[in-house]
């Protein structure tokens, strides 16, 4: 088949090369956008007298028609057509004759690609803001119902100090705003208009890039032509606030997976987000968060794959940067998929309040408090270090927590011990001693989760 | 030695254990951050009566006099100290005594490390902003110079059409731009106290966290404590800002590497910005912008280091997170080495002008026009690129350039062809032609200079 | 629809869940290997009295019949099946009845999975061996022809040493050797069975490894059934082997894109391997080696994807690893058309003699033999490299190459110098003159391609 | 200071330049090699006559002398001087005047420099190899200890089946195995000789490059000068094969981090091998595994820095290339620390068995079991997978474990249940079943331990 910039060519393209550089495969993703873009132009090119309204009407109407068709899925696309733009612009002459070859006036493939993918990418990242939004509510929800779960809260995955399940929960809250933030961030930086670069100079009709601009919603047009056409700056910044939004994911999902094995049982995820085995008939796994878990390798492989193609590339536009769709498209759709999945999975799964409770009962996470309670009475912080220290050590040779010492005991390490030592180191004074801004204590909490509301 | 945490444990840290998970080597990078921190928290403990003000002075005093040690080099680390908080501790004991140990009142090693890191970012990152901005005067300068400067633009490494200079530069001023709006984006990241959050948890002591982060000029303090302490998106934001703005470097270097080579020779680099051959006597190899270039590796490395260090982390903290550190450091002195480095390279550059010039008058890079030339005759784009296709592989073929066919031969393929053609084929018309915001005429590029000096 | 593990549920799994854990839409890839496994599974459970012959030959014809579908297209996967095994146990059920579920008697789909992928990858690497060898040999043909070509060797991209165009493409075999030497040694850790190792620990029915390894055609089986179905290096250090691969590749796709260049002109690449602009008619873009190019951010991708997902995993199966699949098999088809691609483009290419030996004429890349010239009249290396430094230096201060100065010039510097200088410095000469082993004098090239020779 | 490479060049090295440009801070790394490559090159270059036998004796002398200086830490590295080879090159002339200069005859800093990563990375990796088998011989022994411990096997982190503890460790016995062998196939690439590839394209003096080989105990030479300096695939290949250890070992870290939780209780790691906290006086940190796991991230990323940096690099040597090193030491560095630490941390680690004893009671890791009766009773797989699910859910509703329903709760669910099923579940019997080859019977345990052992 020949092609539309066949002229200057001697041979037809090899045909393992025309399989292997088109694009069509994956940038039919950005079919809408890309006739969006064009009739943005032609619109432009008719205010100012380029093309006859004529001329415009009839390109409008073609490219309509394409758009219905691919909307209905009856379009076929055509890999010796290469990519979006050109099969489109075949069916538009197809449709249309010779006055469909106006369209391509003043624009080149490489401010159209870079178009499309702003368009695009401007509405995937509007919607992942919403889609956040939807898991942060679901957070909001069970951290309020939680506010007075107490569980152990954890370093090293060790006890460490007794924490409000509502807690512990926000804390992936506030992760999640600042993913938000930083999406809301980049949409300065996407929203910006590359149509009428051409192919990296400008073009030397008498176009008016900022009522593109204006017509597609872009806040900005690209100041500098070759800069508008080898800017892929938007998609790097994209993959690096997914693979942050990833970690956080990650990390919740691995909490998860450990929440539900039998050891902690700390929740109970719902049926419909677990799988079961081929082979083991009471297995019940925990598959969504783990599978959420590995899917921040791919969001990161995707990230450097890209970092990758644009290293060292020189201006302007080299064929290199057709690889920075896929990962683009692949990133989208695992983001979404994963955000879609966490809201419901975080609402259906089930709170063990009373095995979180057990397991503050039988430990020595209330340590700390002895220890402050030793400087309120004069120790330096050090030293009681010290002391507490040795009565852990007691306990664990007693077999005896820290509730179950007696006070002759206590007494024995410090004479600065009285009995209101008992009141301090119950669970659930320890959480509320907290009290500072951001802790745990349940009024903190409460006030904290009011504060987030504000948010969303 | 024995630990300052070391009440609970019966036996010594092994030898190897001592220095493999010390972080001391690395971490008294933040020694000033370390001690600005700690005077901010005990004005506060004093403040808020939890220290008396007596206390509170013979601690600053000591953390000066360390701080003193340290900035004049006698302060001698210690590995079995672990990391710098435990070293100026220990040392700020052995000075003022056991009032020493009420330092450690209210907060933990976690919220204090976090808080040296996010101090020391934001100090960083400022920093990269100004230099940043450094490299941008010097491109500026370079493109007024260059405005009516001539050279072939590239796509693919082949010629596509003449642009001056002075534009092909100011590409890489829109990207730094963009790095800088993002660092600055970043800033409300960083600029948030972890201080007071302790361990995990909050702490009993009635501190007041606002107060610690206005002493340290932090815009705003984290809502939840054990987010506060696990939180490291800042970095990995850095990081991800660093990555591109080492991509935009990296094109750069290849660009200034091509053009100094012999085939090319559009620039000179000077002599103190190169190096030779232990070897080969003639040669004078572009070193600075090769290296710059090979940089961009280390960077991604760092960045992708701490994404695969904090996958599927559990809260709250994990030792994990102490490898958050060298990454961070090298990319830091990375970024800074570079920036000061690039700006200087670019201000000596010698711009070859005849030998750019030579080129546009030795090349095809103004088909582009003769289609454009057409369709202002009434053609149809794709028809006209059609025909000038057909001419240039007759004139590879005759061995002639578009400007030495004679208008016989232009009207042999096609009859729209007048005399006019010659001067639409002039290089200097040609890139004067593309006048269309953004565009590489003389006249938008003057626009875009002044455009763009808005931004400094 | 219910599931074959569904006994212990009593809800159905969510619909979006279904979508996103399930593996069918890529794992089909493995159908064949997958109905081979199973084929000989029976066959040994046969043969151990596992199952009888009659139910042996039920199920074998009944695998057959779901080959045959697979094969024609006509089998239809089900997502809500999950994966390829469940998918064709399902048919299996439905063709044959009840006796179908005595498949998966002493097995898992732990260890299914892992003898599908490594049964797959042990046939994928095969054929890259023999696919990189058909590199090699047009390489050998192209230097072959090439031997005598002189052209500028570089460092730095600044001229070197002249070196010859066969030495030159030669050094590309020799890399492309070590691939395929690591891609061979790989194949000991792939050609492994886990079959028989459940769904960790092994099975209760006497089965025998062994035999179905032999009937697969694996050289050993895994000797720890926790690791068989945990394991997944062979696909790490598949995608390692990529990744060195695609390094080559880039590297000799960088050289083409230079070399294409108006500025070098060293090749020019067939038609049918480059494509043109939509908007400059003029334009022959090396599409293809860019685009290879670029195809190394995406095995790099890949790479640091499963690298990631594999990190602290704990053992055994966990959800994760099916995150496997997508990147190795994108990675097998990316090195499949890159190498079916490479080996025309490098035959067809078109090596430009007569531009390659003008460039060693016109630059200083005989330097060197000014020194060991005068080292071979007794003068230290480090003097003469002082020597020649400063004559080079001359020499471009008035303009002329070192075969242009007198031999009046020449004495200047140094009394060691004859009229014999000028035989050492015809570009020639030089080349030949580095006539030790591994060097490019013609006789060391032409032994050098006798050798490689030996290793097809 | 004057460049030994400086005659052509008229200006100095700019200062930020020469600091960026250096590599001596991290190439004197090589300095036994450089020195042990040097030795053998003036011994062959006198040999073959270029050298006298007098000027190698003082060469040889005075690199003897100023190998003493390094050993023995007085010897002082100058920036100014680049890199190792010129340091020594210097004072080596300093020491014995101008014959010093003869030295680099011959060779070229591009050979030699990859002749000292060749040399080093050769003895490190054979280093490697030893302490990988100390740790195997670690877990051997732990594993033979332990071939009768039982506990839960996990996938997805659920409770599987019971395993054998000893079992469990020999996967990983398994897994370094296999790194192992990579490194021992990866000798073969490493074990080349460069030395006498020039900077290029050779050398014009007659050496004898098998001569130097030899010398330095290479198995091979390079058979193409510029392959020889570009190769940094073995680098990559090392990187490689470490990172995918770092795989192995995060997963046995991240258990271990999981098995001293107070939930799971599995294990107890030695005091030497924790740290504790500063504020929570009760906390026993796994801070040793944790590491371990984190380090990882930092090997990935010195992978992909290198395979960033050599990505697109035409040939031969650029700048970029320096780059290699730093990420190779610091990988060397972890490694050599991660396997010396990891072997007295595993040996040392306390099992404690009545706690993994305890677990196998307590769940239902032994469906499978019940699921197998009936198979052998005449029900197909599949069916009795549904019946054991069914009986799962309703021992979970009423509280009781496989062991605890009576016979009749048994044959309400299958008319197949015998008395004998109670012999069936008991943990030790379902563990001793897996009799199969690799399985987790304790005679296959047994035979696998002792088949480990030929392996070392």
């Amino acid at each position: 088949m020949s092609k539309l910039w066949g002229g200057r060519f001697q041979k037809q393209t090899n045909e393992l090369v025309e399989e292997f550089t088109a694009s069509i495969q994956f940038d039919q993703e950005f079919a809408e956008e890309d006739i969006e873009g064009s009739i943005a132009h032609v619109t432009m090119l008719q205010e100012n007298g380029i093309i006859t309204e004529e001329e415009m009407n009839q390109i409008k109407n073609g490219l309509l028609l394409i758009l219905d068709r691919i909307q209905n899925g009856t379009f076929e696309y055509i890999v010796a057509d290469e990519d979006i733009h050109m099969n489109i612009e075949r069916a538009l002459i197809e449709e249309i004759g010779p006055v469909g070859g106006k369209l391509h006036t003043g624009r080149s493939r490489n401010d159209q690609i870079a178009t499309d993918m702003h368009l695009y990418l401007l509405r995937k990242t509007k919607g992942f803001i919403h889609l956040i939004e939807e898991v942060q509510k679901v957070i909001l929800k069970q951290s309020e119902e939680n506010v007075e779960t107490i569980l152990p809260g954890y370093t090293h995955l060790q006890r460490a100090q007794p924490v409000s399940f509502g807690h512990h929960l926000m804390a992936y809250f506030w992760m999640l705003e600042r993913d938000k933030s930083r999406f809301q961030d980049s949409l300065k930086r996407i929203s910006m208009s590359p149509l009428g670069a051409g192919a990296l100079a400008g073009t030397t009709f008498s176009i008016d890039r900022s009522r593109t601009a204006e017509l597609l919603h872009f806040d900005e047009v690209y100041p500098n032509s070759m800069d508008a056409v080898s800017d892929r700056d938007f998609i790097l910044e994209f993959l690096s606030i997914a693979s942050t939004l990833m970690v956080h994911i990650s990390r919740l999902s691995e909490e998860m997976v450990i929440w539900s094995s039998q050891e902690f049982q700390y929740i109970e995820l719902d049926d419909s987000f677990c799988t079961g085995s081929s082979i083991m008939p009471q297995k019940k796994n925990p598959d969504v968060p783990e599978l959420l878990r590995a899917k921040t390798g791919r969001v990161y492989g995707n990230l450097f794959s890209l970092l990758t193609v644009l290293k060292g590339l020189p201006l302007a536009y080299n064929k290199d940067m057709q690889e920075d769709k896929e990962g683009m498209i692949d990133t989208v759709k695992t983001l979404d998929g994963t955000l879609r999945i966490l809201a419901p999975m975080i609402e259906s799964m089930v709170v063990k309040h009373e095995n979180m409770k057990s397991s503050v009962q039988h430990d020595y996470s209330n340590a700390t408090d002895i220890a402050d309670y030793l400087v309120n009475q004069g120790a330096t912080f050090r030293e009681a270090h010290e002391i507490i220290g040795k009565i852990v050590l007691y306990g664990i040779e007693q077999n005896k927590y820290l509730l179950d010492l007696t006070i002759a005991e206590y007494q024995r390490f410090s004479p600065l011990f009285k009995e209101d030592i008992y009141d301090v180191l119950q669970p659930i004074s320890v959480m509320n001693a907290r009290n500072s801004y951001g802790g745990t204590s349940t009024s903190q909490v409460q006030k904290q989760i009011e504060y987030a509301k504000t948010f969303l």
